[in-house]
């Protein structure tokens, strides 16, 4: 079929279009007289709705999307009860169903995830420049609220390296542990308070999506950064610095490394890399053999007792080996006289608390999600974050700091078999026997050791293939990743991903303001009107310009559709002179995507009309979807249109416009 | 067609779908047992193209949406220098054409709006606390300039009142004009270099759509806001207050009207009053009447001519009338000297000229652009930003304050029959006569009028039917109207107008992190498919699931459609148990409206695939747009979804999958 000019090509088109066949049999003679009997579809509205109903339809689809109580609908009032128990704590829903083989893959797994949490738990404290006792505490109260609150079978929850890292550079910044402990330690506890705080009520309020606004390109640049500066602020233990920068940005750390040269030691020096390399190589075997998940898991713990028997051997010959010192016995003390809730640092104790809220949020959902496809199941984000919440308040009223899904525990505890939530609590019964018991085993445990399994848990967070993938996939969210991981480095943590998410954001902006617009042709032999530069047989229809819009029309890109639009039209009149073709008499509008309007769009389509008018030319719109067909409706816009100007879709609008052409000539 | 549930129904439903007629002539026998041979059009990738080339191709529909130099191509040097002096000074376009018709009509409409100007001027002037006179000046030295660069035939140029009211109230917190007259000029005329100096850059850069995030609901509320403010602030000069509040929002102004009584003078108010229903019965009768447009503009000049005749008669009688004064005659004074680049100021000054800049330009190209679509010529919003930004360069340097493109002027403008920027010439020459020579006649013209012409002017600005459509048609942009309304009343200038844009920018993001999905049914008879909720017509297809995703896949709502999706399967799944149909077998999604994915988009693409292969279901994909169709085939994903994955249309994937249970059941 020829994109050719005249009048009767034009009728052949639309008859080529519909189905020939039918035609044959209901006129057979007069095929080139009479266009085929088109049956126009009316656009239809939407059922009327009022306004409350509108917006309550809104509203639950803003914060209800899952429908969490679609359970509770046509249910007694005891079952709603139980349901709403059940809902509330998840123990009651698995608990009944508890039974001795869970329990023993449950303790296999607890007790497994409690040799990596101890050794974990000292090293994160210490990357929040806490005393590492805190890390224990951290990971017994906690680990035991979540398994009663929240939904995940398989999170291991504890401190974890990003949060710390960001409670310890953005508190650090204006107080100093080694100055003022107790100001530390309640700012500590206080930032912690507000991180579950604000996580509840993120997840009380059901606004669970901001977290969204994190992307994974985001998160991969965030954490490569965050995991060099952590690595390179290990080196002070790795080295055996004893004077070392509290800044968090890259050119101080390194500043700091090579100023202190005369306090390097290598007696710290040998023991950190040894232990490093032994525990990278664990790592790798573990990588490359996935049965083989508990060489790593078990190295950090083997690593503690290792090096604490031989720097108690040693202890008389290498006295510049710093080690953990004396450590409190006993279990978590009350903490709630230490919250601060009114002086100077308040601000900061909060802000901390957000920053390290959303992250430690971000990271524990994600986790959870993550073993929850494995195993197929779901994980309510909205109770996960009430969950996480609730589990960091109770945490900073018992001498817990930030804690939340951890993903390398989390990690070892599904390749070690845990079947429910009690592996978490198998965890913290492991850990409180070390609190009553064994805390003053760790008196000689050198800090080293504890800088090397920092170094080897925040090493996997550099994803450089995920970043590869980024760029070679898209590349602005590259620039986001890349942003980030600068951001980071060398601006500071907080800003570092500020900065990210405003790029992410800008994206979007981006897109809305500046939408594509594409010229449709249609495919011959059927009624598929496509993009004509993906597809190249898709042809053009003569005296038709069809176009896609490929966005919402906004007050962000009105002015723009409006300018493109007009682009397009005098571009098509030029094409169409210099082929020569018949000119230019309708266009067609695929409004399939324009998946909303708001009142700027509307009168850009208005004026358009108007602009299209004034030159004699039809401008007609296809396929309006139900919103944008009721505010159509609604702001009397239709009316201008007149009773030809929507159609229900493209084939149909050039079928009857030109068939109507054919009757008026 | 019913939507039973067994194979056989199945394939009638799909040989429905396909010309029925076809098949009756081809097998016209078989037509039970076969299913029609259905042609399944591939999936294309649109041509490859590198990235540096993508790049390129967006950078240009970002930056240069409308192809500004499309003009130049195919052209030689002498007509590309011609061209180009022409898109520089669009009087080089017309000039050579003009003639003695053009220039009659023109010089009625200049001395038309002159009428206006002259006591516009002086009024807005005193809006921004500024000497009358400094109104006058920039009504001479801006007008002159714009006439050079500008490309709208029919903008009248000169200040306006929402940045005077801005420019005043944003100076006046910190520095009062009264006790530091020097320092307020400086600041006043620093502002507007900055304003002048951030336009022009805008539209240097090409960033035009900066403006375009003011939306119009949020211009609705601010202006009303603004004028409320404006009119009431006017009640000091209308009721002779002598000590009133220099703050802008509606409290402290109210409080200052009614704590200040005992200043109140009968006469002043007897004045203003009059004048105030003379002005407004003129706007009524205009507005009535649109032929009688010169009613309205020529009463602000006859109300001066007037009060100012009547108070020199009664200069006696009268004393507490207070009057303009001595205004030095005389042309624009040069001011680069008073600009002030470096002082505490500084940041104020350039604040203030960000904010005039912005609000000024928005005014100017939107009025511009209405003009330009009444006459059906096109103004181009980069160059536009340039001659306004320009203009106001040039007015800082020679005692103009903020000017732009006013909506009154240039409807009087438009009105008086002006054909081209001569007009505006011809103002200027009036202005300068005026300058040169009448200022002593103002020394007794009385403030009070010079109030009632700005409640007249500012009370238009209350938009109350487009408030009301508004309402109407998107209550969240009514939403966005209010706050804008109440944030400029209650908090301030520059705070409404930033909660507004919050506003509309968080709506933005909304709808992209909460898109609609919708199930599609078919319209019986076509190989439509379309809404269930709009169309009654529209049937679902027995064991299919088919959903429209009205959004872009981004990472701000990749979680929720994918939890979203899983909802729409548990929710069809109940539906399909409790009507006893056949069971769900496959979902298809229509990817149409799909106009961009991202890298979470992807990933979660993957996710949903995998997680219903676990639920034996088979995901496939229709219609992905040209993009999207790359970026699944960079990621590879195309390869997990096998090569019956991707469809072109929803018609073909049902009958292709239809037929294939069919072909192996």
């Amino acid at each position: 079929m020829g994109m050719n000019n005249n009048r009767v090509e034009h009728f052949e088109y639309c008859h080529n279009q519909q189905s020939q066949t039918i035609i044959k049999i209901q006129h057979p003679d007069d095929i080139t007289i009479m266009p085929p009997p088109m049956e126009v579809h009316k656009v239809e509205l939407p059922p009327k709705r009022t306004t409350l109903h509108k917006l309550r339809q809104r509203l639950s689809e803003i914060f209800f999307p899952d429908d969490p109580f679609y359970r509770f609908k046509n249910q007694t009032w005891f079952m709603k009860f139980i349901l709403g128990l059940q809902y509330l704590f998840p123990i009651f829903q698995w608990g009944p169903q508890y039974n001795f083989r869970l329990l023993r893959s449950d303790a296999i797994s607890g007790l497994t995830i409690a040799s990596l949490a101890i050794p974990q738990g000292i090293s994160y404290a210490k990357l929040a420049n806490l005393p590492p006792i805190i890390g224990l505490y951290s990971s017994f109260v906690p680990p035991l609220i979540y398994s009663l609150l929240g939904s995940s079978r398989h999170l291991g929850v504890g401190p974890v390296s990003i949060a710390s890292l960001v409670m310890g550079s953005m508190l650090s910044e204006s107080v100093s542990f080694t100055q003022d402990p107790i100001l530390y330690l309640k700012l500590a506890f206080t930032a912690t308070f507000f991180a579950g705080l604000f996580q509840a009520s993120l997840g009380l309020l059901r606004l669970g999506f901001v977290i969204d606004f994190l992307s994974k390109a985001t998160l991969v640049g965030f954490m490569a950064g965050a995991a060099v500066i952590v690595s390179l602020q290990q080196l002070k233990g790795l080295l055996g610095i004893v004077h070392f920068t509290t800044k968090m940005q890259i050119i101080p750390v390194l500043a700091s490394v090579f100023k202190q040269r005369d306090e390097w030691s290598w007696q710290t020096i040998l023991l950190g890399f040894s232990f490093l390399a032994f525990l990278l190589a664990t790592r790798h075997i573990s990588l490359k053999k996935p049965k083989l998940f508990w060489v790593s898991a078990a190295a950090p713990l083997t690593s503690v007792i290792v090096s604490t028997i031989l720097v108690f051997l040693l202890r008389n010959k290498a006295h510049n080996i710093a080690i953990i010192g004396n450590l409190p016995k006993g279990l978590n003390p009350p903490s709630t006289n230490m919250l601060y809730f009114n002086g100077p640092f308040l601000a900061l104790a909060i802000k901390t608390g957000i920053v390290t809220g959303i992250l430690s949020l971000t990271e524990g959902i994600a986790v959870g999600r993550t073993f929850a496809a494995l195993k197929n199941y779901q994980v309510d984000g909205n109770k996960e974050m009430m969950a996480i919440g609730l589990m960091n308040i109770a945490g900073s009223c018992s001498s817990c700091y930030v804690t939340t899904g951890s993903f390398s525990r989390s990690a070892v505890n599904y390749n070690a078999g845990a079947q429910t939530a009690v592996s978490n609590i198998i965890m913290a019964a492991a850990v409180l026997v070390t609190l009553l018991f064994l805390m003053p085993l760790f008196y000689h445990t050198p800090n080293v050791v504890l800088a090397a399994i920092i170094i080897t848990a925040v090493i996997g967070l550099i994803d450089y293939q995920a970043a590869f993938k980024l760029w070679k996939v898209d590349k602005l969210d590259f620039l986001a990743c890349l942003c980030s991981f600068f951001g980071v480095l060398f601006i500071s943590v907080p800003l570092g991903l500020g900065i990210a998410v405003s790029i992410s954001v800008f994206k979007i902006l981006l897109h809305v303001s500046r939408p594509n617009t594409v010229v449709l042709g249609n495919i011959p032999g059927t009624q598929i009107f496509h993009n004509v530069n993906q597809y190249k047989e898709a042809a053009r229809v003569p005296s038709f310009l069809i176009l896609g819009v490929e966005s919402p029309i906004y007050f962000a890109n009105s002015t723009y559709l409006q300018e493109r639009i007009l682009r397009w039209v005098r571009e098509e009149e030029e094409r169409i002179k210099e082929n020569n073709e018949s000119s230019l008499k309708c266009i067609i509008l695929d409004m399939t995507a324009v998946t909303a309007i708001d009142t700027s769009g509307l009168d850009t389509l208005c004026e358009l009309r108007k602009m299209m008018e004034k030159r004699l030319l039809k401008l007609v719109l296809a396929n309006p979807v139900g919103n944008v067909m009721e505010k159509l409706h609604q702001s009397k816009i239709l009316d201008s249109f007149g009773l030809n100007g929507v159609y229900l879709t493209v084939g149909e609008a050039v079928a009857d416009i030109s068939s109507s052409w054919k009757a008026q000539p």
